[in-house]
């Protein structure tokens, strides 16, 4: 215990005013943690996080408290305790070596700006609380559209502070994004049409009624994100009614599966609501074919929505957007500026081909968002919202186009690297190529890749098992290490039959991940293996059978 | 412009680089925005925000651009030109005289463990991307639950912790929370009941069928907030079928009326989802009777839901909590920390009364989200989310129910002063009167008011229509001088026969507002009241007319 923790805060209005317009000593906890986060967070954090991970349950005993404490603490004691019990029990999403998920290290500037943006406490629902930030988000949406649509400068002259339009909207994150596209999307098949008043006003089942559908559908590959399937249930339209399509060998959409579940829901008299194309799968990275899915959709009259909450990105690099070709013909796409964009958690965005498109779920109230006003609350899903816009709105200005081009192209083209990487180590099987910066692979030791290849199908099943639970061992025994993340998932790869195949998933994003690091994961992989005692020995064992 | 904005960035690995890894010198302008606002951000606001405000087209200006731009910029540069151009031009909504809207000045340590939290930019979707935050984000909701239904410690011991239950949902705000709350209460409503497989996965049209209703309503009085509608909208009720039920005299849901509607609705097959209570509306800041609406939830055997999104934080209040009686009935409760817990935008929850009510939202993924783990992500609206919850958790800590007690009785009762000088004040009208913090009023001149009370129907339209134009006249003007902000709203007082009657509406949750500021807002709207050469004469020469 240390002698500060013996001191006890006493609540009182002169002490409560002080926390209001009083800051701490430039000596305290507090303090002290916030220099070292403005000299070097990566450094900061890499002496804090304890490399030896305690399980979760330990971690659970710090929070199991559920009484409001009674009286007040101490600034530097709570900061002290902070650190102790949630810091250094965090996740280094920053680290070089973290290549599981889609957070990434940040810019520097992104910290001092967000404290700037945090005390400046604006609510980008309305002007009257938030001003200059309106124009501000609505210039960042115009900045974001530009990229997908590249409309020309009247266009964005005519709409991009017009009061009764937006050109998207911004949102927590890449799931209310597609939610809102969606919303829109139901809402304007659905509209008003002589006697009925639309779906906002009379809901989904007179809609269906006044309409004679059977029922509806969204149409998207089998890799799309489990958001959609959230989406179809809070819309009321159902999970089954997600319609998921098969993908082909590259984990893109198959488009004649597609057109042929169009034929048989139109026959069946079930209205498709929207296609969804898939720009950057959680899973494997890959980009349906977006051309090919905008013809559909304007054969069959229905939206056109693109999820690119995590590879939209990559439009910001000339080089590589063409992988992206088709998404400037989507009524709508998802945007997440907090995955490729490089700024913190909470950014995400969906931008709007028409600029009348959020039209379809307008709202207005009284004390706020009144008629006519700029505000920008009365076309988003959300109400209050703080103002994150103006961190992509520093990014953009700060790193341009030429510093994304940069960085977009090293991740793509380090996840190349690493694919050659493992496709030469005779142990790892590569599972996806990377075609943005994600792959996927496993660990096969080269006697078990070679017996597998006369295998027979039985055979090759129980491989696959053993090597499942080999995949699983490795993962949690390297997350548990602390030195390196990578993720896992499972795929059907057409090469084993379709069947659960778990793999290793990396994403490649983070600036300060060099090749010794991508050298150093499979080297630990390999060495991980060995310590597994069950399905390990059991493989060697198997392969040894076969060859004999 | 300065030395420094001559100067061109340029785009190169290496300066990249740099920007994930060094931060700006100590004298950069950034640096010195960040030392102003560690040292004294309220003093920093009011140097640097211009009183005269700019109107909102001069400000667009500087938000014209839609390309993103080629060239990198300095940080230093763009830090210089965000202050003048957009900090300059924000709301200061931490001011004192700031009484408008619910956003309030902040305690200072919520800066710097802002900054934490961003740097540490957990995921709190779920374990593998946030570790220690998700147990202290159960931790908070445990503790907010506690507040609301203060069940015993078993009851924390055994769920609070528990993979698969939740005590409730952090969210961006209280528009998603409210919509979860609903969201569920559909979903439960319209469960799987034999070949049905329930609403989630087989959607509302076959829901509705199967279980033969004609219809579906939530009920809520006329004060109930906006994101209601949304919800109605969005999850396919239609926004027709939120009934909106007549308020009495104070504001409060006329528990008559509903009741006559509950059981109109119930002869027509129409079936209620939910009963919504509003613990502080919006626009008058009152409480609706918990307990009688709980009583008829329980005899329509429908949900009940409490929108406390900003009144809830009166729980912290032990002399006060009583206003809130019944709230521990609700089936769900939504409060955000950002209004009355002096916690930064962005921290909206939903706490449930039974551990297992988000069984009807869950929803897995393979890569994420496996069945069985303790990641929040397979119960909540959102996907991505940051570690907002730090926030809370810290000022619950640092502030302490003893800290609470004192700040929410403060803002209670500064309520009560302003309204008592207002009503003792000639030339001011005290509308409605503070329930919580929260007040309306309308400047009205002595021998105005002395004429209106002999008034003729037409007559007192007339002047009511007046005074209509002098109150919005009053506040926009007050605004632009930028000494002081009240918002206004448009109620329908039944002591002026329901007329639609424009008034200031004040929200006193910042605890440095002085009682002098409140006597000043008054001294300055009587003087602003002179100034306007439309209304103001004719209400004065009305009056004459009618007295002479």
């Amino acid at each position: 215990m240390t002698e500060s923790s013996k001191r006890q805060a006493t609540a009182s209005e002169e002490a409560l005013w002080r926390i209001f317009t009083v800051p701490e000593a430039p000596d305290s906890t507090l303090s002290i943690i916030e220099q070292n986060l403005s000299q070097n967070l990566a450094g900061f954090l890499r002496e804090s996080i304890v490399a030896v991970e305690k399980p979760l349950w330990q971690i659970e005993r710090d929070f199991q408290a559920h009484h409001i404490p009674q009286m007040p603490n101490f600034v530097s004691d709570y900061a002290e305790s902070l650190m102790q019990k949630l810091v250094a029990h965090s996740v280094h999403t920053a680290a070089p070596s973290f290549i599981g998920h889609m957070t990434s290290a940040l810019p520097y500037f992104v910290l001092s700006l967000s404290k700037m943006m945090v005390g400046l406490n604006q609510n980008l629902v309305k002007i009257e609380t938030s001003k200059a930030f309106t124009p501000m988000e609505r210039q960042v949406l115009g900045m974001m559209h530009h990229l997908v649509y590249g409309e020309g400068d009247g266009f964005y002259k005519k709409w991009m502070h017009s009061a009764n339009h937006s050109l998207g909207a911004f949102c927590s994150g890449g799931t209310i994004a597609n939610i809102t596209a969606l919303w829109i999307a139901r809402n304007r098949l659905l509209k008003a049409d002589g006697d009925f008043k639309g779906i906002a006003r009379e809901g989904l089942f007179k809609a269906m009624k006044h309409y004679g559908y059977d029922g509806l559908a969204i149409l998207v590959s089998e890799r799309g994100h489990y958001s959609l399937g959230k989406a179809a249930d809070v819309l009321g339209i159902g999970r089954e009614s997600l319609i998921s399509i098969k993908t082909d060998a590259n984990n893109k959409i198959d488009t004649a599966a597609l057109a042929e579940k169009m034929a048989e829901l139109q026959a069946a008299n079930i209205r498709v609501l929207a296609i969804v194309g898939v720009a950057g799968t959680t899973e494997t990275g890959n980009v349906d074919p977006l051309h090919q899915l905008a013809d559909l959709a304007e054969q069959y009259q229905c939206h056109f929505h693109v999820d690119a909450a995590w590879g939209g990105a990559t439009l910001l690099s000339n080089k590589y957007r063409h992988l992206l070709a088709g998404i400037e013909r989507a009524d709508s796409v998802t945007i997440d500026a907090h995955k490729q964009m490089y700024v913190p958690m909470g950014a995400g965005m969906v931008v709007f081909k028409h600029p009348s498109a959020a039209h379809a779920i307008e709202h207005h109230a009284e004390y706020i968002l009144r008629k006519g006003s700029k505000d920008l609350g009365s076309q988003t899903l959300e109400g209050s919202r703080p103002g994150m816009a103006m961190l992509v709105h520093a990014c953009l200005q700060v790193i341009g186009r030429d510093g994304y081009e940069i960085l977009i192209n090293r991740s793509l083209e380090k996840a190349r690297y690493f694919a050659t990487l493992i496709s030469h180590n005779i142990d790892f099987e590569l599972i996806t190529e990377p075609e943005l910066c994600l792959l996927t692979y496993r660990y096969v030791p080269a006697q078990v890749q070679k017996a597998m290849a006369s295998a027979t199908p039985e055979q090759l099943q129980r491989f696959n098992e053993l090597l499942n639970g080999l995949t699983k061992f490795i993962q949690k025994r390297q997350r548990e290490e602390g030195k390196s993340f990578v993720s896992r998932t499972r795929l059907t790869p057409a090469r084993y039959q379709r069947q659960e195949t778990i793999v290793f998933r990396v994403v490649l994003a983070n600036p300060l991940t060099t090749e010794q690091i991508l050298h150093d994961v499979l080297v630990e992989q390999d060495q991980l293996a060995q310590l597994d005692k069950e399905f390990y020995p059991k493989l060697l064992q198997l392969a040894k059978e076969l060859s004999a």
